[in-house]
């Protein structure tokens, strides 16, 4: 897949591990349980369940079948192995990039995405390069240059514009797709944010460090 | 899954890995692709892939999805990182006994199973209790006790049965199961055959041996 990153997501179970450090991939689904079912209830196509209620009242049970889709140098082997042994739906690991397609046309039902589609699928050209006009001195991209925001705005718009597109095709008609995340306000930089102040105190403190390593 | 077997097989691409152990599997495939495709033309219910080419009338492409499946605890990382990036099918693994149902109801149109279908979910009880009237002291289970290939035949019969009715639920209905493996005529023993006599031959040896220690 072209947007396989070169960087693996640590294996295993160990304290370093994505396994273990999921955790607000985790604490936003269970935040977001009831709007989940909020939505499911109000925005599911009906026919689409009247279909279902169709085949039950046929004499047959409903069955799931869940994805997982990572990278497909991502630990799934960790995965397949911690699923409890007695789930009632079918599983299957999808190898890929979610910005690209990674399933068959109309092939499920809900899909949900918690706590990556911030993720931009490279730095772009520029950022790391300090005799860019996109050199980014700051420790957020929404700061000072002007120049940074956009490119990585460019580079965001190419990213989110494949993910919708490639899950529109997968989606069912009449099916959802949940993206669950944290974001701000249109105006609010990250850099004001009570998350941002503390990341550009340690930002400052590195660029100190670094003026003194020179003299 | 109830039918998770204890061992593992060796993860890797190293030289007792189970990935350069397929070789079996592989020469099957490879020596029965015409035969395989013979049965798709000629096996295949035609109203199926009128159905399919319907689709293509309508300006469609068929797309193509491959289940891989294993044992939960077999290797999927070394698979997926392994599969071709040009591939032109989407691809899912899925972890779970063939004993077992792993896929949801009519949700595959061909499938395959390359020289697997010969195995017992486990060795039948007192096979290797020397003091069962079930003992084997063979090499093989078609040997000289007539009670232990009934015990093997009786394991097999279970698994076999749930093996097949699994797949005939998840099967889609005109669809095809492909079974590869290679089998002996009725009343011909495993001892008989050019390859189960070096085998005996072996077993004699080390039951002297054996034999020697005791002394």
């Amino acid at each position: 897949m072209s947007n396989t990153p070169q960087w693996i997501m640590i294996g295993g179970e160990g304290p370093e591990s994505y396994h273990q450090n999921s955790s607000y991939q985790r604490a936003l689904l269970e935040a977001a349980k009831e709007k989940m079912n909020e939505a499911i209830s109000a925005k599911l196509t009906l026919n689409l369940i009247t279909d279902r209620f169709t085949i039950v009242d046929f004499g047959y049970n409903i069955e799931f079948q869940v994805f997982f889709n990572d990278f497909s140098n991502n630990d799934f082997n960790t995965l397949f192995q911690g699923l409890p042994p007695e789930r009632r739906y079918y599983s299957a690991g999808v190898p890929g990039s979610f910005l690209d397609r990674v399933l068959p046309k109309k092939s499920f039902h809900i899909g949900i995405i918690s706590y990556a589609f911030h993720f931009t699928s490279k730095v772009p050209k520029g950022i790391t390069n300090r005799n860019s006009p996109l050199w980014n001195k700051d420790m957020h991209c929404t700061g000072i240059n002007k120049a940074v925001k956009k490119a990585y705005l460019d580079q965001y718009s190419v990213d989110t514009k494949n993910l919708l597109d490639a899950r529109a095709e997968e989606l069912v008609p009449g099916g959802l797709f949940l993206i669950f995340g944290s974001c701000m306000r249109d105006g609010v930089k990250m850099s004001e944010t009570c998350k941002g102040v503390p990341m550009d105190c340690l930002g400052a403190s590195l660029n100190d460090l670094a003026q003194q390593v020179h003299i």
